[in-house]
């Protein structure tokens, strides 16, 4: 038995700890919790029906190949079948500008990993998400935060703060951006700030890491153009996922870049997980082929945006004054503010003895003591008496910090 | 379009390079080729019968639970089912000294993550596996080699080597052991050795990273003890996977550990991919509470064992004198020597022309030239008739090498 492990960690081992989110998901299975606390999809909407017979399937007709390795970029099929929907939804691209990732958390580990040394700068939304921010930190990476307002990012900002850095010698790698009904604050980046974003990445030669897991999940399916689109110098990297669109339990993501950055992410690949697997590619590709997505992320959309808006009824019916809430038109997640001087770190403890549990705002904010007055809460996973219950109980605990009872 | 990615690379990013075995892998797809190159296991062990039924229970009866997000730790039943097989074959471990990784490649990453700097020193065997050793230099590591005989790693050269580099002021984070059926040399570290590397291990505070994928596959039926096991400070950890003894295509393996050091690593994971598939791993589950795994494995030991057996009367029936090669005991491996002056990365290219396919072996010997007259070849993948007509064509291409024809 290590008494103490700490003399044998490397600067990364030392700085990481445990996700403030990953944590609070373990409070879930106290019996009565009603939690808006994770980001997890419903498990209504995983087809499960529809997997049985593409399981059996496979196995018959493809047991060996789905059982054995795959390679590093992912299965054939299935990059074919992306690459075809991403082009029916207005993309040009080709094979080689997409790969099959371990979900995409592993592709902002890959991304950062070939970018970042120490001591290197991503620029990152205020807030962010928080899975984005620890990967980069876990690089030794320096995080700049930019003030996000209602279109997205805010240029002007972020030119000052690139100028800034530049000329007290920092290196900058690349800006983080979560365009499609953020994660944690529901903001969805307009065009023309996508555009102005763009333009300063290319005047100041930087890359831009798109992440966008929640693009499709819109109420009124109407969706922005990626920034991968808008761009034609090849400095966009997008990341997306099934986790969202069809269940994360499979842990498939993908990335569309260029194809020399695909290179070099398939090497980093083949280091961290030789290569996602084939079982659960082969499955996708043929749930995709049959044309099945499309039906279910209706089913889904439908759902959450049902659900979205009761939760909001229920904020209006609960909250007391002075508690303001973003109304997103698409994704998991509501962001809530509070009077400024409550601490919603504090309140989350309260919260979890009453069976609710929310992740407080601060953690999504990086270098910078801001947000904490602002919680995350999640409306796709309860139902909607959960939903009302929680809010009740949530608005009772808030209420009594206000009043100070 | 990018024309270079250069300028926005890390250290990491620029030292990569594709791996010499995954790139071989591609020349597999050639009309007629046979292959000894890949580590692949024969598609004729995956039981794909078994599994029809399980997937199916799965679907049915934890489908919500099975494409939902799992924890970072793993499945608690896949948890205490490999516990408790560990447990019957002799280790005295609890849930809290095991967690699932996506492969024992993830593993390997992870682990380097939490305790290398770059310019820190890893210790492996000479020769080692290169997706070890490609994984420590991505993290900036200095390897240096260690001798192996037929006993394994030899204790006295690793003392003497841990001495020098200490005088230099060097740091040593950890020896890195492949103790069962070494991938490539088909080595087994014999108990004694296994002892006096642990003892050394103590003497000078270092970790041991024990990586055992191949340790059931053995054709007597007899392992030796886990170093794991023989331990009892706390540092060894012990890397293994489902990728040999059950298939490679659902990518999990496990960590055995002290919870002091797992706890860095789920850290650690939380950043590089959230968690392993909840789908696979439920499936897994049910595949050992069943107890399907033993009667499988007995199958795919036969069927090794004999084509290991098969190769090597092959091997004594087609090669020119002056080639040698081991005679392992178990794992998917033959290791072969040719004459000094040969070079088999030479060799590779006529070979492929003549459709057969090894892994040259000089990659696999790290900081230092040699092994450049070595070749690694599998035995697992092919069947009786393509052993025979793929060692043929090898051996006919090494005798126009040695004779000058």
């Amino acid at each position: 038995m290590m008494e103490s492990v700490e003399r044998f960690l490397s600067e990364s081992g030392k700085s990481m700890k445990r996700s403030a989110i990953r944590e609070i998901l373990k409070v879930l299975e106290k019996p009565g919790m009603i939690s808006f606390a994770g980001g997890l999809p419903a498990p209504e909407t995983f087809p499960v029906g529809d997997l049985r017979e593409i399981v059996l399937d496979v196995l018959e007709n493809e047991g060996a190949e789905a059982l054995q390795y795959s390679t590093t970029e992912g299965d054939t099929l299935l990059r074919r079948m992306l690459v075809e929907r991403h082009n029916s939804q207005g993309l040009n691209i080709g094979i080689e500008n997409l790969i099959i990732t371990t979900g995409s958390q592993q592709a902002l580990d890959l991304v950062t990993k070939i970018f970042i040394d120490p001591g290197d700068y991503v620029l990152c939304g205020l807030p962010s998400y928080l899975g984005g921010l620890n990967t980069f930190t876990s690089y030794g990476a320096n995080l700049k935060g930019i003030i996000l307002d209602k279109s997205g990012m805010k240029t002007d900002v972020l030119e000052e703060t690139i100028i800034e850095l530049k000329e007290s010698g920092q290196t900058i790698k690349f800006i983080y951006v979560i365009p499609d009904f953020q994660n944690p604050a529901g903001i969805t980046t307009s065009e023309n700030r996508r555009l102005g974003i763009l333009e300063i990445a290319a005047k100041y030669d930087l890359l831009v890491v798109e992440d966008s897991p929640y693009r499709e999940i819109s109420f009124s399916g109407r969706t922005q153009r990626l920034m991968y689109d808008l761009d034609t110098s090849g400095r966009v990297i997008t990341l997306s996922t099934f986790s969202k669109i069809f269940a994360p339990g499979f842990r498939v993501g993908w990335i569309i870049g260029d194809p020399a950055i695909l290179e070099r992410i398939v090497m980093a690949k083949q280091t961290a997980d030789l290569c996602t697997s084939a079982f659960v590619q082969k499955i996708l590709a043929r749930y995709l082929q049959k044309g099945l997505l499309e039906k279910n992320l209706e089913k889904t959309i439908n759902l959450y945006s049902q659900r979205c808006s009761y939760m909001i009824e229920c904020l209006g019916k609960y909250m007391p004054e002075n508690v303001t809430w973003t109304e997103p038109e698409g994704g998991l997640f509501l962001f809530v503010t509070l009077p400024e001087n409550l601490d919603t770190e504090e309140i989350l403890k309260k919260a979890v003895e009453k069976n609710v549990a929310f992740v407080a705002g601060s953690p999504f904010f990086c270098n910078e003591v801001r947000g904490r007055n602002t919680m995350r809460i999640n409306f796709s996973f309860s139902d909607n008496s959960e939903i009302e219950e929680g809010v009740r109980r949530l608005s009772q605990v808030i209420n009594e910090e206000i009043t100070g009872k």
